[in-house]
Order: structure tokens, then C-alpha cells, then sequence
């Protein structure tokens, strides 16, 4: 009996130790994400390309904020980043108490929805990239990359850290419903 | 003790019709999810517009196939709406045996990938619906709703179901994690 105990223990301590290092995991890959989502958040937020020759009346520009699709990116990227930075305090507080659940859940249901906002934003930002690459022969919309070359570069880049921020929310809400089961 | 036992089984047959009732409710939700899904993917393949003039060599026509994106978000609705069928079979096993687990972690992670598939095709067609409806000065994008006005409103009102389906597929990831932390 004593010697079961003892095992049981053993398991406990065993299944804790998992638990912490899924947390700390938990930890690195949120600190990972704050750095995609905010590389993009000012990657797209700096985008801004004015061509060398202009008429009497027109500057032939290109600014981010002309669309509004990029000024969401830019939003939401910063919002889900300040989130993150946010829930760093409960990633900690996982590996001090890697049997609490309440806060785990409280976890999933935010990341689900920050996953929601990301994903929104950055398939909204890059179908319009698409537009500005290929255009739209049937609605008259024209590529506009041939004119503003390192502004589609650069609104094209800016959606790598977005889509790898995607990545990582998933990964997290998948490591905290295994945290969750193994509790 | 046998007091004790007792209290303990009564709390565990409390628990378990709480988890029970959980997966109940995550089958009719799957249903609404699969309607949701099933309208959307046939109100915009369906979505076809010819306008009544035409000249010698052209005619004014739209359909959702003009758009990359839109084709993405018939696919990507039809995919989810396949997987929200099979997923009813998990989701019977659950309401069965309501303390499995392993199934529940693999749904949350199933129904986080169909999330990210569904917010993406969603808010991409969004975005597109919105440049249909107000175009874009900067980049010469004309608003063709004026001239396809019908099949504007069409593109319009099959994002709804969409939409719908995100909201509920992030409640169900909720409510899985709930049912995981209640074993």
C-alpha cells in the first residue's frame, strides 16, 4: 500500500514536471509570437512609397493607410501582440503552478479569439496583396505592383510574421489542452 | 468513509451529467455550424450575375469564379462543413462516454485548424466584398457593385453563414476545454 503510494507520487511528480515543461514551452512560444506579430504590426505600419515623378496636379503615392484592410492588419496585429505580452503573466504563473486549470481555460478561450482576429486580418491583408499583385480582369482592378514596386515588397513581407503568429496560437491552444487532459 | 464514497460518487455522477450535457450541446451546435457552413459554400457557388446589355464583342457578366478568393471560400466552407460531419461521430462518442479525453484533444485541435480555414476564407472574401461595394480611389479600383447589384447582395449575404460558423466553432473549443478540465 505504502509502496503504491509512493508510486502514485512518482506519477504525480512525474506528470507536474511535464506539465512545467509544456508551460515553459508555452512561455517561449508566446515570446516568439510577440516578435512576429509586432515585426509585421511595423513592417506594414511603416509602408509608404512615393514614385520619383509627378504630374502638375498628382504625387503619385502609396501609403498603407489608403487601404483600409491594411489599417485593420496593422490594429489587430498590435492588439493581439499587447495580448500576448499580457498573458506572459499567466505563461509564469503556469510554471510556478502547473496544476492550475481555471487559469488554463481562461488561456484557450483568449487565444482561440486572438486566433480568430489574427487570422481575419492577415487573409483579409493578403487577398487585397493578392489583388495588388495579379489584379482582377473581370472587375477592371488593375495590378498596381508594376507602378509601387518595394511598397507591394514590403506589404507582401510584412504578412510572414502574421501567418507565423497564426501558427504559434494554434500550437498554444493545442499544448494547453494537453496541460488540461494530463492535469 | 462509506459516507465519504459515497458523496464522492454522487459528486462524480454530477460531473459526469455536467459533461454529458456538454456534449450534448456541442452536437446541436455542430449541426447549426454544418447548416451555417452548408449555406454559405451554395449561396456563393450558386452566385452568378448576367447584365442585360451586352455589346458585339463582350458580355456583362460576374460569377464567383471571376475570384480566386471566392473559389477559396466555396472550398473552404465545404471543407469544414465535411469535417463538421465526420466530427459528429466524436462528438456521439462523447455524449456516450463522457470522461474520454483523448478524442477531446484531438477535436480541440481539428476544430482550431477549421477556425483558422474559416476565419482566413471568410475575412478574405470579406475584404473583397468590401472593395466590390466601395472600391479604391488610391489604386483606381472601381466599385462594381453599381453595375452588379444583385450579385453583390448574393456575395454579401453568404459571408453570414460564415461568420456564424466562426462564432461557434470558438465556443466549441470553450466548451471542450471546459469538459477537459472537468474529468
Amino acid at each position: 500500500m505504502k509502496g503504491a503510494m509512493e508510486l502514485g507520487a512518482a506519477a504525480a511528480v512525474v506528470k507536474g514536471g511535464m506539465n512545467r515543461g509544456l508551460a515553459i514551452f508555452d512561455f517561449i512560444l508566446r515570446l516568439v509570437a510577440i516578435v512576429a506579430t509586432l515585426a509585421s504590426a511595423i513592417a506594414m505600419g511603416t509602408t509608404d512609397e512615393t514614385l520619383p515623378f509627378f504630374t502638375q496636379f498628382i504625387q503619385f503615392r502609396a501609403e498603407y493607410e489608403d487601404f483600409p484592410t491594411f489599417t485593420f492588419f496593422v490594429v489587430a496585429n498590435s492588439v493581439v501582440c499587447v495580448y500576448l505580452v499580457l498573458s506572459l503573466a499567466l505563461s509564469i504563473f503556469h510554471i510556478i503552478r502547473s496544476h492550475a486549470h481555471i487559469s488554463r481555460i481562461i488561456l484557450i478561450f483568449f487565444d482561440t479569439a486572438m486566433l480568430g482576429l489574427l487570422t481575419a486580418a492577415a487573409s483579409a491583408a493578403a487577398a487585397i496583396v493578392y489583388l495588388a499583385h495579379k489584379g482582377n480582369t473581370r472587375a477592371n482592378w488593375f495590378a498596381i505592383c508594376q507602378q509601387f514596386n518595394s511598397f507591394c515588397q514590403r506589404i507582401s513581407g510584412s504578412l510572414i510574421g502574421s501567418f507565423g503568429g497564426i501558427l504559434i496560437l494554434i500550437l498554444l491552444i493545442f499544448l494547453s489542452a494537453v496541460a488540461l487532459s494530463r492535469r
